[in-house]
């Protein structure tokens, strides 16, 4: 009996793209099991094609020309995997307009203009998917949209960037500093020549924000999202971390109290037993809480060509099997239906609420704890543990303080009081703390 | 707007079925707002029509009759959740026949019969979804079927029974007796008055069968899944494991080579630093393998009224989507295509190759070890290390073995050699070690 054809264009040759045409290849009997038709990759269009891949494709597929796919009429789902936000946006809306499926992995494009696309989807009848832009080969976004579809889900808690965890477990496993560990992580590849969007958080928040707007049902403005990453961290706070039975992670959170919404990047002490805890290296997880299921624990590969690519692959044969039956839209693009995707306000980080995590390098005098307690509990900080040690190499000592829960607003400004003290020295360090 | 109404039918008004018919009341606006459509409790169907329930139905929804169900031309999804082999089978089957989807957690009988319902499903072009059936509210049945689709799978191991895995939770953190500890999780309600199916292994077994179907894309004949259960382990065999950095679960695990699949239940050491490790009292994880994804690890509540019940509800979502759009079908009941699940061959346990733990009581007489030793060289079995300590209160001293990998038949036989042995007293503990 011959099987159906399903054809398909992907525009972008690099790690993703060829981790997409290597998993479409090397699973391709598995895949016709399971769908009971073909995929064939008919074009994938890049700049370079001159450039050998690991990949080998069919004569004629490869094209400079993104044309050749946007205007086929026999391609009936695009997959874009250049990132960035343009060309790639157009591309999509193009495609879409010209009634193709789209499938992409591009969470920056996502974060910032997810709304403009998601409409678009919706005025032209197609969809578009996007299981590999967040948590690579986990899946995430389907369970979200599917499986937990009625569970009303109240917080996320993540860790959506490979590289910045691979930073923090060599830091926490070998206490060597975030610049020693950064140049061996860009030495293995792991991370790359400019570091920024990993180690900065903007990869994480990109990731958190899609999340958001999934799990709430509502837009996520990327400029209200707080953003700080991990270059500040020190192997000092690691080891003060472990001293109270803490790791120290770059964490993606988000949190909705039916009201308003919180999305945050940021570095974050947690329990050494938790699940969030015991993911190492380079794998990402998420952690999702709700009203019915409990917690939801997922992990596995955040990034790399072929886990992603067959997150990539997933989201085709979900597609093709649309095509077949001839529908369209039947999850939407957030899960949510169009008209019941409500704008939640993003509550500023000045009012969240957390514990933290204070190092301040003080002088050795009598009456520095008194002074520093004093200015806290002035701003209705109240603390749940001190530990003051002896003189560091600078001929401060360090004391370390955990505070109960406090507001944001109060602890920043608490701590410019506490740097207005002669007594204290530099900057005082401030990490959040997440209990489960 | 008049939203669409999809009428459901609900047989068993138990545990599940009161925590599902809480989900879809606490997250109805939820679950309106992602399908578009309201999910109608119609009728549910229980013997018992009398107790008093935490959950309140409308008047006139709770029968005695499960005809009212099956005969209901308004109702399109039935909900089974009675449990066991019959009558949950020939309802399933009368829904079936009368046109209407189905949504059961009974994974007995989809373990033994599910061959034949999903024949059924097909010959009546409708759908038998059964998420709830593995893991509780755990996406795992949806990962494999969708978003793993692009994937080979090579191995599933789980911790699949919440009951069994709270009770070697106890043993490990206090190191008291299975029977101490199963005694009071029965207290607790966690473990059941009459504990078989779950410290037996068989509750896990079912549910490896199903996934194992589901992963491979062949029937699993349940009287071919190796099953052995908790009750034989004891706190010194936890101890020497914790020696030697390893915890002891009990374990479900299936794997497949591309032609033959091997599918069991039983205790087994597992690295101390594995995320199934982590996974304590009674929640269930499962860590698939796979050749493109590389590993996905999936935690949660296996278990309970409501993460079951949510489940149940994410189920019924995804049908009423399918009845709005008018299909069926759209992924196969075991995510291959009908004509392509092929029947693959179950290896018997005899033939599976391990890593093995022994515990051999022997007298404290010189030449034992060498006498033991011997036996197992002369199996082909190589030792990797070996524990031997002060004697015990039996006045026999404890000889603990670690093996390289073996053939379980060659190590059934040297044991039964080991234990002709007159030095050896009773049987030879044997515990199998699963590494990453």
């Amino acid at each position: 009996m011959d099987k159906k054809i399903i054809n398909i264009g992907i525009i972008g040759f690099g790690v993703v793209g060829a981790g997409t045409v290597h998993a479409l290849q090397k699973n391709s009997d598995l895949i016709m099991r399971r769908l009971g038709a073909i995929i064939k990759v008919k074009k994938v269009a890049d700049l370079d094609i001159e450039t050998e891949r690991s990949i080998s494709l069919d004569a004629g597929v490869l094209t400079s020309n993104v044309d050749d796919i946007l205007n086929d009429p026999e391609i009936s789902i695009v997959v874009e995997l250049i990132g960035g936000i343009e060309p790639a946006k157009s591309f999509i809306l193009r495609a879409m307009k010209n009634g193709k499926h789209v499938v992409t992995a591009n969470k920056a494009l996502l974060a910032v203009h997810g709304t403009e696309l998601f409409d678009a989807a919706k005025r032209f009848g197609q969809d578009i998917m996007f299981e590999a832009s967040v948590g690579g080969a986990i899946p995430i976004i389907r369970s979200i949209k599917e499986g937990l579809a009625a569970n009303r889900i109240t917080e996320l808690v993540g860790i959506l960037n490979g590289t910045a965890n691979f930073i923090m477990t060599s830091m926490t496993n070998d206490r060597r500093s975030f610049n020693k560990v950064l140049k061996e992580a860009q030495g293995l590849g792991i991370a790359e020549t400019d570091p920024t969007l990993d180690i900065e958080g903007w990869d994480a928040a990109h990731k958190i924000a899609i999340l958001a707007s999934l799990a709430f049902g509502t837009p996520v403005p990327f400029e209200n999202v707080y953003v700080e990453g991990i270059k500040n961290i020190s192997p000092e706070d690691i080891e003060y971390a472990s001293n109270f039975g803490y790791c120290i992670k770059l964490l993606a959170m988000a949190g909705c109290d039916g009201k308003n919404v919180e999305v945050r990047v940021h570095p974050a002490m947690i329990p050494y037993d938790s699940m969030l805890a015991n993911v190492n290296g380079s794998f990402n997880a998420l952690s999702i809480h709700n009203n019915a299921a409990d917690e939801i624990f997922l992990y596995g590969r955040g990034a790399g060509a072929l886990p992603t690519g067959s997150a990539v692959a997933g989201d085709i044969i979900e597609l093709a099997r649309q095509i077949m039956l001839n529908i369209e839209n039947r999850v939407p693009s957030l899960g949510f239906q169009h008209d019941s995707v409500i704008s939640l306000s993003v509550k500023p980080m000045e009012q969240v609420y957390s514990k933290y995590y204070f190092r301040i390098n003080a002088d050795d005098k009598p009456g520095v704890l008194s002074s520093i307690s004093g200015l806290l509990s002035m701003a209705g900080i109240s603390i749940e543990s001190v530990l003051q040690k002896g003189r560091n190499n600078k001929g401060g000592v360090p004391i370390v303080l955990f505070t109960h829960e406090a507001m944001e607003k109060d602890v920043r400004s608490a701590i410019l009081e506490i740097e207005k003290l002669k007594v204290v020295n530099g900057h005082v360090r401030l990490i959040r703390i997440m209990e489960d």
